[in-house]
């Protein structure tokens, strides 16, 4: 097994020109690092005959596979089909099936095919054709002296389908892939070095052939280990077994794995618990009613939000006493307490979350700065509150307070729903 | 005058191997494009001796700027220092500026300094030193044979600092760069091909040193017009000329220029006028209410926001009657009207803004598929409300309903606001 060298080839002016961000890039590198190929360079080039040929030429020299995006349109302006059938001397050529499937594309869709759609059906001989089922370039798989090209659109749902359904398994097929294992652990609450620090001996131990990578991100950490070796299954086994090793050390900052997002994994506890939530959000302005609301089926356990920016609501619809709010403020420990139990009663809900604090830029004091917020979560018989001391900058600490509410749920409801 | 070519260099194995995007390179080719000096390739290599070599070698023969961004942490994986060392010939010796910039920059933090950071103030001899007061990696500018180089770190806000605040005043000390105007006007409520058609008259006589290119995203397509010439008062005075001829013909669709979004834009509409509003969201889920509140001093003009993500709260809260519920629905134009005017009575604010509809991937119906929203917009004396029928995906359907209530609001204010 010798390691798969890999280049991702991104064409096109608009890339150049800060129009459009190329994304397709980084997706694609992280599928190929998913399967043990490694991306050695990444190149993006305009629509220009020199410049393109000139990164085919110079990548071919480096890498086992040649992944390009782009330039495939039926405009003049694109250049990667010619340009690549120029690359491999050989010409262009209708190939029925490519125009069928394009003609069949307009028919589903009930719209007129123009003349340039039809070319898109003409493709060079020495490639193989790949169908693309959601658009109307086809993508184009070359094969030369132990080097392998894939030509695709750079519409981004069209560039991962062909990844998934036609390169990937090609891969395993033409080349002598690692097995590789991959999981996420999936943390918030805690801080990276933080991290680190608690499980520095346990990643120690780990054995050579399993990898451990920090991927922090806004209130976030992920663990990502990554297994090598001959057996997916037997990989999986010892994966797992490191996971419970670890566990007991940070299970408080463990909300899941994989796919999952801590908005999901409220949900799930909240839909196997039959529980439901109301949510009173000041400083966080309807922010984590949004996290909660982009869950599929989040109507089953979400009662709703209440914004209340102005504290005469807060009174009112939420009942938090006049007396606590000149006393204490409405950023304070016993307002932010008062809310989730008002919000709870309110909405008839099980749960009650509310955030109050200083978001910024403006409405800082020296005894409550710019980033000071307080959360609480109120359930059936307690009510736990937070304080946060954020940042400067009002979106960061918006979703910064949407992380560390969830959190404080998820905790709340572990600790107290047993 | 001759044109500039720029190649930028992202360098890290974090990057190819898909860890984190690389959003520097695309903010890098926006600052470029805006100043006139043409992007003529991006590449991204790894923590590798010969592969950063390589690049340097590439681009040089290519290229009158090369940017490059990464690889300056204090780490030995970290090689972007030593190998511009290399490649200029020249030795790396301590700057004591550089040091004590560092040294001042871990005081500032009460941090204390390692032995690795005081190597981050020594820099090759044959550069500039260029500081970096929010970082720990200085900036480096090299000059060699009319190219100029400059290195900068990774990270996203230390790098931009060092372009606004040194690369981009240097740029037009060393190069006879282009005198270039750039306006854009932002609309949203049309798609890009209909806007295409309304102003097509205008496009096609506009001079040919003034062009327009069509920047669309979710909701929004922005016009963004690019004058070339001599004299940057003349270009803005040609402009807006050019614009006073446009507006007639799109006036309904524009809501500001330049930096404006449309958040900021009803803010001001609002807050000039002195009056509030008030959100009652269902499909939406908070979503309106976290897009206004991300702009600062939004408690000026918005009352609160309640998402009653089940009836019961419709009815209670906002007194829709259950009759209304009962007979046309959740998602319909009567439910979404008494919304509007409920949370305008609720909440005591002059503007009330609704949204009921199904976001999906559930939910939907023969008569009302996944997708069909009502908006609503109650205001002093009159409701307005518009049906939407939007995509099969709940993420786009969210935003693109938030798009539409803003835009309704602001076309209800021009309106009825007199």
């Amino acid at each position: 097994m010798s390691i798969v060298t890999a280049e991702i080839i991104a064409i096109g002016d608009e890339l150049l020109y800060g129009q459009i961000m190329d994304t397709n890039s980084h997706w694609i590198s992280q599928e190929l690092d998913a399967v043990g190929v490694r991306v050695v360079r990444k190149t993006t080039v305009g629509d220009n005959r020199t410049d393109i040929l000139t990164a085919f030429e110079e990548a071919s020299k480096r890498a086992n596979l040649i992944l390009i995006t782009g330039g495939l349109g039926p405009t003049q302006d694109d250049l990667t089909k010619p340009l690549l059938a120029e690359y491999f001397g050989c010409e262009i050529v209708e190939v029925p099936e490519a125009v069928a499937a394009v003609s069949a594309y307009f028919t589903r869709r009930g719209r007129e095919m123009t003349r340039l759609n039809i070319l898109q059906g003409h493709l060079p001989t020495c490639c193989t054709y790949v169908p693309n089922e959601v658009g109307t370039a086809p993508g184009m798989w070359f094969e030369q002296k132990g080097c392998y090209w894939m030509s695709m659109p750079g519409v981004p749902h069209e560039m991962k389908k062909l990844v998934k359904d036609f390169v990937l398994p090609k891969l395993s097929q033409v080349f002598d892939l690692p097995v590789i294992y991959h999981k996420l652990i999936k943390t918030a609450g805690i801080g990276e070095s933080w991290l680190a620090d608690l499980i520095k001996d346990w990643e120690n131990a780990l054995p050579n052939h399993i990898r451990l990578a920090y991927l922090p991100s806004l209130g976030h950490v992920k663990l990502r280990l990554t297994a090598f070796g001959e057996d997916k299954k037997v990989l999986a086994t010892e994966v797992d077994e490191q996971i419970h090793g670890v566990l007991p050390l940070i299970s408080s900052y463990v909300y899941g794995y994989d796919e999952e997002t801590l908005e999901t994994a409220i949900g799930k506890l909240l839909k196997n618990a039959g529980k439901t939530l109301a949510l009173a959000e000041s400083c966080s302005g309807g922010y984590i009613s949004h996290l909660i609301t982009t869950v599929p089926g989040s109507s089953n356990y979400l009662r709703g939000t209440l914004v209340p920016y102005h504290n005469d609501l807060k009174e009112q619809l939420l009942g938090v006493s006049s007396a606590t709010l000149m006393q204490h403020g409405a950023v304070s420990e016993e307002t932010v307490r008062e809310m989730a139990t008002g919000i709870k009663k309110l909405f008839g809900a099980d749960f009650g979350l509310a955030s109050s604090g200083i978001a910024g830029p403006d409405g800082g004091s020296p005894d409550k700065p710019v980033g000071t917020v307080w959360i609480a979560c109120a359930g059936p018989d307690f009510v736990e509150a937070k304080l946060l001391q954020l940042t400067q900058d009002r979106m960061i600490n918006i979703q910064l307070t949407g992380v560390a509410v969830l959190n404080l749920l998820r905790i709340c409801f572990l600790k107290h729903n047993k």
